[in-house]
């Protein structure tokens, strides 16, 4: 059984190496970018590169959006010569930006009034996921959509059905207010044994392999030590997905105390002015909360 | 050379398979435990059982203690008949039981009265860790005493030197500081993924592999998504680390944000008659917290 033709709307930094391993695994691929030459690059390595992406998605089965942001997905597909009004009846639309949840459940309404599939299915692991695809992916949708697109996502990585439309984005919130309450606390740890007399660097090696041991232990902790916060992920973008995430929360009644005080911390941090720094800078700003020379 | 004379003071859950560690790798051991039975089991195994504490140390190069709490700890070592008295010269005290930072300080103090080395060495990993020779050890001490001491150490985990006396403690507080904030975050998150619709089990699985992933994501993760409780850690146990590690903290003049809001939200679950359950229980108080069935 061939693979569908697949439209892939979004070539950036992280879009181009998904589209390399979509043709790797021997899908047509049509790619469109607005900076056209982000797209041409793709040629090379087999692509069609589309003129508009109307023209990437006429006729299409599946439609893959790896856009910036949900403003940008929804005009993009929705918008006057939408992509979406040019796919194929019974064609599947997967958006793997990270976007707010009630604008994917939004795009799910909107498809289904058109007669397609959709799944949210945003991206954890960075440039070097998507160029060795091994990204973690988590999807929202129904399991007819999730079946419909799992062999393309599963050429990106590895993809886990988590829920109905907008459980995707959902998941990528929980994961982004966990990475940033856990920075925050594996910056206080340090501090402690800073302030305690003993050897920050020695500590961090004497707990891995521990309960403690995580990537953010490991990279995060890493840098704090070294006092090295060129990002990496930007202390202000983590601000903005911890909004997020919290808004989400309060719009679903729900209090999280601690999230709510990091969300805190990291408003303070990037009000400090230290917004471009790596989000491990918290510690930073648990300095100068103690008054202490940062 | 042939290894030193080893006094181990303490053979319960912990102490029993760590003696066995040392016997494997060749030590002469001579154990005493105040229930006799549980030193008397270790005969069978190579090891030399005592009629007290003092007879264990007497002559001994090597005093290894892995008693309750610090009070016990000093009792044993430094009362009437205390087993430091009894080592020779140059001999050298571990303490591996988990006590305060200030008593551990203590007790290198007065061993250097009596001409004795000491290190503070806590641990982690429980007693799979101590049966394996698995063990993570922070240890505490002076890069001299570290050497006398390291092959000892060497044969029941991974010993690491952190600091001068007291940062063994020190980096154990760390430790559980940061596992009782992780769970914290692990539960905030998979309570808001609940709250919003997604499968929490499957929210767990898509996100191992990646930032968030630990021991804690994993475990303690997996025993809020089952609703099962059973210890583990006891939840009062986490709360007496965590308060420990504040005070520690605030003797420092040290305000740790997260870690108190943590200690709050592990008072108010013990309080709720939780104290019994697995520190893992913290997700009840969430729930409680937002008024949500337990």
């Amino acid at each position: 059984m061939s693979h569908p033709t697949l439209a892939f709307i979004g070539t950036g930094i992280m879009g181009a190496p998904m589209v390399r391993c979509l043709l790797r695994e021997g899908f047509a691929v049509r790619a469109w970018n607005r900076s056209q030459a982000k797209a041409t690059a793709l040629a090379a390595d087999g692509a069609q590169v589309a003129g508009s992406a109307h023209a990437a998605a006429t006729g299409a089965n599946l439609l893959i959006c790896m856009l910036s942001d949900g403003p940008t997905c929804t005009e993009v597909l929705f918008g006057e010569h939408g992509a979406a009004l040019a796919l194929r009846p019974g064609a599947l639309v997967i958006v793997m930006s990270s976007i707010p949840v009630d604008v994917a459940t939004d795009h799910a309404r909107r498809c289904a009034e058109l007669g397609l599939g959709y799944l949210d299915a945003p991206v954890s692991g960075g440039e070097r996921g998507a160029r060795e695809g091994s990204l973690a992916i988590m999807v929202g949708g129904t399991p007819e959509a999730f079946e419909q697109g799992r062999v393309a996502l599963a050429a990106m990585g590895r993809p886990v059905l988590v829920g109905p439309a907008g459980s995707g984005e959902l998941a990528k919130l929980v994961n982004q207010l966990i990475v940033a309450s856990t920075i925050a606390t594996v910056a206080e740890g340090l501090l402690l044994a800073e302030r305690g007399g003993a050897d920050p660097a020695k500590v961090h090696e004497a707990l891995m392999g521990g309960f403690v041991d995580s990537p953010i232990w490991r990279q995060h902790g890493q840098r704090m030590i070294d006092d090295q916060f060129t990002p990496g992920g930007p202390a202000k973008w983590q601000l903005k997905d911890t909004r997020t995430a919290l808004a989400h929360a309060h719009s679903l009644g729900l209090s999280l105390p601690v999230g709510t005080l990091v969300d805190g911390l990291f408003s303070a941090l990037v009000d400090a002015g230290d917004g471009d720094l790596d989000h491990a800078a918290l510690i930073r700003q648990l300095r100068r909360h103690n008054r202490l020379p940062e």
